[in-house]
Order: C-alpha cells, then sequence, then structure tokens
C-alpha cells in the first residue's frame, strides 16, 4: 500500500463501515475477510476505534486466527478491555508468538491472578523468561529488552555465520545486527547486517566486528537514559548487560520510539497539570486524574486572595487598583512558564550543565521583556485612567513581577529536581502561586504607599 | 564503552577539562589524541560544549582529519558557528562523506552565497543529487530521505543478492533492508536483511519478498505524517517514491526519532507561547522570540481589566469581591488547559475521530470538576467572609467559568485546525481571553444582581 498523508483516515472511513455492518449482521466470513489481510497495527487501530461490544464480536469471529500481534500494537486502556475478553488459554497461546519485550507488556497489565493462571499455562522455557523480565523495574532496560537475539564468537567466519542463520529456525523475527561474545557471554562487539553482507566468507568475525564505539547498557538503566543513548547516537539497536556483564537480552529502536513519545507527552501532560492521561479513559476516570491538580491550583487561588484581601483598605480607596491589579501577575505567570518550559525541555533532553548562567539569562530576558512590556501597559494605563502615578505603579510592579517571575522559574525546577517531586509536574503551581502572590502584593503595595 | 545514566556527564567531567587545557597549552598533539577516537555524536556534544574560541582551536588541530560525521550531529545553533569556521574547500570535501540527507541538513544551513560556492566545488555526481533534494519543500520526505540504498531485481536469487555485496564498493554504510523494484525502478517489495540471511542462496527474492504489506511513502509527504507511520508500523527504514513512482530514496528511523522529538518539542513549546526556541539562542534573540505571544496575552489582560471595570461600581459597594474575583477565573484557565493538552496532543498522535464525542466528554469532566472545587470554594468563602449569599455566588460562577472553560477548550483547537493558524501555539491565549473575560462578567454579573 502506498501511504498519503490521509492513509489512516482512508482506513477508518472505508473499512470501518464495511467491519460495522458485518458486525451487525453477525457475518462471521466478512468480519474475518476484512480483518485477517491487515496489518497488525491496522487491525490493532481498527479494533480500537469500535465500541466494546463489536471488539467482542470481532474476536469471536478471529477466534484462534487472532494475530498476537495485534496485542503488542494496542494503547493500554483499550488493551486493558480486549484483555478482559481473553482467556487463560487464549492468552498462553497468544503471548509465546510475542517478542518477550511485547509478551511482558502485556502480561504486566493483567490483574495479579489472572497473571499467574497464564504464566503457569506457557510452555516451561518462554514462563521463565517472561518471569525472569517481571523481576525488573517497570520503565527500565530489563523491561524493554526483548531476549531474542543472535550471538557469534569472534573466531567465526562471515561464512559460518551465514551458514548457521540458515539452519538455525529460533531466530528472531527482524534484528539488524549480530552480537559478538567471548565464552562467559560477555558481549565484546557487534557486526551490523549490512556490514557483515558486505564481507566476504572467509573474513573473520574479530576482524569486522565494531568494538571501540560500541556502545551496551545496563539492565538497571532508566528508559528515560536509554531513549538519550539511541538519541545522541543514532541507533537501531543496542545490547544490554546484566550487574555481571552477561548479554541478556537487545532493545530495538521501535519500543524507543514509543518511550521517547511517552517522555514527551509526560511532561507536555505535567505541564498542564495532568498525570498520564488519555484519551481514552472514561468521564470519571478523568474526572479523578485530574482534580489533584486543581485542588491545589485553588489552594494558591487563595494564597492569592489573601494576600489582595491584606489591602481592602487601600482597594476601597481607588477601585481602579482592583480593575488592573490582575494585569502585571497574569503576564508574569505567561512569562515565567515559558521559561520553566525552556527548562523543563533542557531537562528532558539532558542538556542542562550551567545553572547560573540560564539563571542570569533568562532574568536578563525576563527583564528585557518585563520593560517593554511595561511600558505599553503604561502607556494604556495612562490613556485610559488620566493618571501618570497609576501607570507608573503598575508598570514598576510589572517589570519585578516578571523578573520574578523569570528567576523563579529556573530556580523551581533546578530546585525540584533534587527532591523526588518531578519538576515537570510541579513547578507550574510553584510557579503560579509565587507570582501571584508577589504580583498582587507589589502592586497593591506600591499603590498604598504612592497613590494613596 | 558502556554506558551508565551519567554517561555525558562523564564525557563532559573527564574529557572536557583536559581538552580545555589542551586547548589554552595550544597543545595541537593532545586535542587531536583527545578528539580523534570519540564517537562522532561524543565530539559533537564536546565542541558544543566549549566556546567559540575553543570550537576554532579544534577545527585547526583537527584539520583535514575531522570527522564529517560530526557536522550531522551538531544541533543547528552550534553548527551554524562551526560551519562559519570551515572554509568553502573544506565542505566541498566533508559534505561527500556524509549520507546525502545529512549533507543536504547542512548545505541547507549555508547562506545562499556559500551555497552556491560549496556546490560548485563538489563533484557533478554529488552535487546533482543534492541540488535535486534542495528542490524539496523543507520538512517534506524528499528532505528527509538519503539517496544512498541498495536495490535489487525480483528474479534475482539470495545468493546473488550477496555476490553483488561483496563486489559493489558504493554500498551505503548502513542500511536495514534491501528494497525490490520493477524494470521502471518502481518499488515492488523488500526485503529485510535478516530475512536475506535466513534463505538460502537459491531462493528467489521474488518468493521472500515482503509486498502485501509494504508500507511506501510519497517524496512530498509532511515529516509529522512520516513519524506518524514509522510510530504505527514500528518502520526502522521506509522507501520514498516520487510522482511518478519511481524509487527516489529511503528515510530511516534515525532521522524519525529526531523529528518526533522535534515535533513534540514544538506542542509544548507552542503550548506555553514559544515558537521553537532553543537554550542555546542569545539573550536578544530570546526576548524576540518570546515578546509576540506576551503581547497578545497583554492584550487579553486588558480585555479582562476592561471586563472588570464595568463593574466599578458594584466593586465599589463590596470590597470582598475583589478579594476573590479573580479565583474562578484563575481555575477555569487551569481547567481548560488541561483539555486543550489534551485535544492538541491527541492531534499531534492522529487519533481525534469523534469531535462531538470529545466535547460531552469534556463538558461534563469540566461540570463534575467544577461541582466539586465549586464546593470547597463556597466552604472557604463562607468561613472567611461570614457570608452565604457570596459563598453561594462564587460557587455558582465557578462552575459555569469551569463548564465553558472545558467547553472553549475543545471548541478552539478544533476551530483552529480549519485555519492556517497552529492550533498549539494559538490556542492556550483565546483561552484565557475567553475564560477570564467570561468569568469575571459571570462572577461580578451574579454579585451586581443577588448581592447589591
Amino acid at each position: 500500500m502506498t501511504l498519503e498523508s490521509q492513509e489512516s483516515t482512508n482506513l477508518m472511513e472505508t473499512l470501518r463501515p464495511e467491519i460495522v455492518e458485518a458486525l451487525k449482521m453477525h457475518n462471521v466470513e466478512d468480519i474475518r475477510l476484512l480483518f485477517l489481510p491487515l496489518h497488525a497495527a491496522d487491525a490493532a487501530e481498527l479494533l480500537s476505534s469500535l465500541d466494546i461490544e463489536n471488539q467482542k464480536g470481532v474476536l469471536e469471529a478471529l477466534a484462534d486466527d487472532l494475530n498476537a500481534e495485534i496485542l503488542a500494537y494496542l494503547e493500554d486502556p483499550v488493551r486493558e478491555n480486549i484483555l478482559k475478553l481473553l482467556d487463560r488459554e487464549d492468552l498462553a497461546i497468544l503471548l509465546p508468538e510475542l517478542a518477550s519485550d511485547d509478551a511482558v507488556e502485556v502480561i504486566e497489565q493483567l490483574d495479579e491472578d489472572k497473571q499467574k493462571e497464564v504464566l503457569a499455562a506457557i510452555p516451561a522455557r518462554d514462563r521463565a523468561l517472561l518471569e525472569q523480565s517481571l523481576t525488573y523495574h517497570e520503565k527500565s532496560a530489563g523491561r524493554l529488552m526483548q531476549r531474542e537475539m543472535v550471538t557469534v564468537l569472534p573466531q567465526w567466519t562471515v561464512g559460518q555465520v551465514i551458514d548457521i542463520f540458515h539452519l538455525n529456525v529460533d531466530l528472531p523475527e527482524i534484528f539488524h545486527s549480530v552480537f559478538v561474545v567471548d565464552p562467559q557471554h560477555r558481549p565484546i562487539g557487534m557486526v551490523p547486517l549490512a556490514k557483515l553482507l558486505r564481507n566476504k566468507r572467509n573474513v573473520l568475525i574479530e576482524d569486522i566486528m565494531e568494538e571501540k564505539k560500541f556502545i551496551k547498557i545496563n539492565d538497571e538503566m532508566d528508559q528515560e537514559d536509554i531513549a538519550h543513548i539511541f538519541r545522541k547516537y543514532g541507533l537501531v539497536s543496542v545490547p544490554v548487560i546484566n550487574q555481571t556483564g552477561i548479554l541478556v537480552g537487545v532493545i530495538m529502536v521501535d519500543d524507543i520510539v514509543d518511550v521517547i513519545e511517552e517522555e514527551a507527552e509526560q511532561d507536555m501532560f505535567y505541564l498542564s497539570g495532568m498525570s498520564s492521561q488519555d484519551l481514552s479513559s472514561a468521564v470519571l476516570q478523568t474526572v479523578k486524574l485530574r482534580l489533584p491538580w486543581l485542588l491545589v491550583n485553588l489552594g494558591a487561588a487563595f494564597i492569592s486572595a489573601y494576600v489582595i484581601s491584606l489591602f481592602r483598605g487601600t482597594l476601597d480607596k481607588m477601585i481602579n487598583l482592583a480593575v488592573i491589579m490582575a494585569i502585571a501577575p497574569s503576564l508574569a505567570t505567561n512569562a515565567g512558564t515559558q521559561t520553566l518550559t525552556v527548562i523543563i525541555r533542557a531537562f528532558a533532553m539532558g542538556k542542562i550543565r550551567d545553572y547560573k548562567h540560564l539563571l542570569n539569562k533568562e532574568t536578563l530576558v525576563g527583564f528585557l521583556n518585563g520593560l517593554l512590556l511595561a511600558l505599553l501597559t503604561m502607556i494604556i494605563s495612562v490613556v485610559w485612567f488620566k493618571d501618570i502615578t497609576l501607570g507608573l505603579v503598575i508598570g514598576l510592579a510589572m517589570v519585578v513581577n516578571i523578573v520574578v517571575a523569570c528567576f523563579v522559574g529556573v530556580l523551581i525546577p533546578v530546585f525540584l529536581k533534587r527532591t523526588p517531586i518531578d519538576p515537570a509536574l510541579a513547578s507550574s503551581v510553584f510557579l503560579t502561586t509565587i507570582t501571584d502572590a508577589v504580583g498582587f502584593f507589589i502592586f497593591l503595595g506600591l499603590a498604598s504607599l504612592i497613590l494613596i
């Protein structure tokens, strides 16, 4: 198929109605004819777009011909539903068909009882590998890696390796390199398949393996760090070693693409005060996920209200102050959020080395932007209220407010980075609280001193 | 090297001081000894961490031994500096050493005159390919693809293909699949290298090639759509065809990893009101990049101030209204931003199909969260101000305000999607403006009706 930018729309617009129609008619043959030729990724997408009754209909129609790969392509919330529709026996057959990393991803989504049942029904060798993978931390290299890989010895020739490929039926479906190991199964180098193919049959593996710039990672490494390494070195696969240096698996780039998406999404969602949320969560689940941050912000809003209440007398004497008092804090929050976003992103990319330099730069940027905005605000205020002193007060307050916002926009995430709290999640509420409270205090304080 | 999660810190902490020392001493031999064995990605990172004088020192010390790959790994702002330090002759030698996609990325960063000079100095065959790549839109498949690839005919045997690899010295450095073409050089299938190796020498290519689920893309396709396809199907490389169906290049996953990062970063930055900004931009550049959005927000803040000014009389009679009037708009903006972020993310992932469903869901989520928050706000307000009616007014205003925010949090990006404006960039300022203005109006309006 040739994919235009509308590819999935087409899939959805042409195939989906046919499937829905076939489901309505309980036409098992049509359902199978439509589903079975699909790429697992497309089948997963189609399945996700159906409601739970129709999903059930599809699974029943496909019966034993359900392609295990589809499970690997489903997103978590949908997969959870699908898994409920599959019984122990189905899963015990499907899981061993998957690469071990995908099987682990599926199995970790089952509740504990079903997990045990399914594992018990899986052949011993597959089970041992899965159970071992499950002992690793979630989001560690050990969970992301697949166990299937090709290892060779350095004294073999290219020809020997190629001959082994012909004999061995147990090769992974997809691999891009062979790993060279010593007798203790510790990786000492790798040969990309392209290089293997370029060399004559009598060439020794040890003469062509990449060893000096050969990168391997630890099984405990966090997925975010692994993603950094893939990105930095432009890798397609990387070997994973355990604490004793033994080769235990390989991580492939397609899983890392998902990690990169996930991490970027998490930071984006955290900055807006949500935990990793999904379009497919139900209403009550969504409410529960979003409420905590809103509650924290309610606290912040009342702190600002308290600061304002300290100046009731001032406001009473000059009601125009109430009209414009929110302008500076609002702008300062925006400016501070810009700073914050840059810092959070730099953390994610592993790019911050010199905090002091950043603090200086961001504060200076805040000062310059603050000056320009304050000037404009002063002009508008003077024209509007015909009161030059009021204009000066709001202008001055705005500069100070924005400088403070940019300053704490660096300090807050840098400080949180040293705590167990994720800076992306907590920084913005701290920023808002400080910026608003400081902003109202400065503006109304200056007004009390100068205007009243 | 084994990489722990501190890998680049180590590189920076141990190697960098040595380099800086060697540069200070003008010790050319040491600089070369430290730099030459590095992976190009590490060399690029180290080079980026130096100031411009030291970068110059390194380039002079490396002279003709500068690894062209380093240019490919540098980020845009740093590369711009480095390119200024390299003359036409250097570049004419370095560029042909790069894969064509990397060469194009470098050359498009040169100013027009230098671009022409460098192109003129490059051998004719390489030049023709580069010039052709430059005719494609930035961010299109044509720009991202590399020209180097391996094509075979369907009637060849596996053995013939492997033999050709041994003869051909002009193979790409890295490739993961061979593409099968018809006599007109139109791609009709592909064979992953792993599959090639698994099959016996006398097997025909046409019998093992993947053709039914074989994905190819158009040379005009936008990089965001290409990233979708890589992600969805878990690809490592994909062939690119021109308008007449001829195979013209191949896009590799490492370039797509960069695209995914870029697109995620862009949405995250846009939501905070910045254009694709960089830590390495200078202060004045940063000010210029951030100011426009702040100016738009200043306009929004004055609209809110205007709304408040309509209720001067009401505020004058009851100054406590000024104390708490900002609470509901502040919470509503937060709730609306949550909604907005989910929608923007769903756009980026190509996952929105049913706007109506989303609108219902988000409005309902807003209503439920609004109820809970309003209840709490009422209780706090009644305790604080000993005024039950005031509590009822702010509670009611808050529910309405949050529902409106969540409603427009869906509508604004969906509407902007149909315009040339990027929803990620413009949605949040519209959201803030509407939410604040509506919020102040409802709260102060209700207060005028009920309390005064």
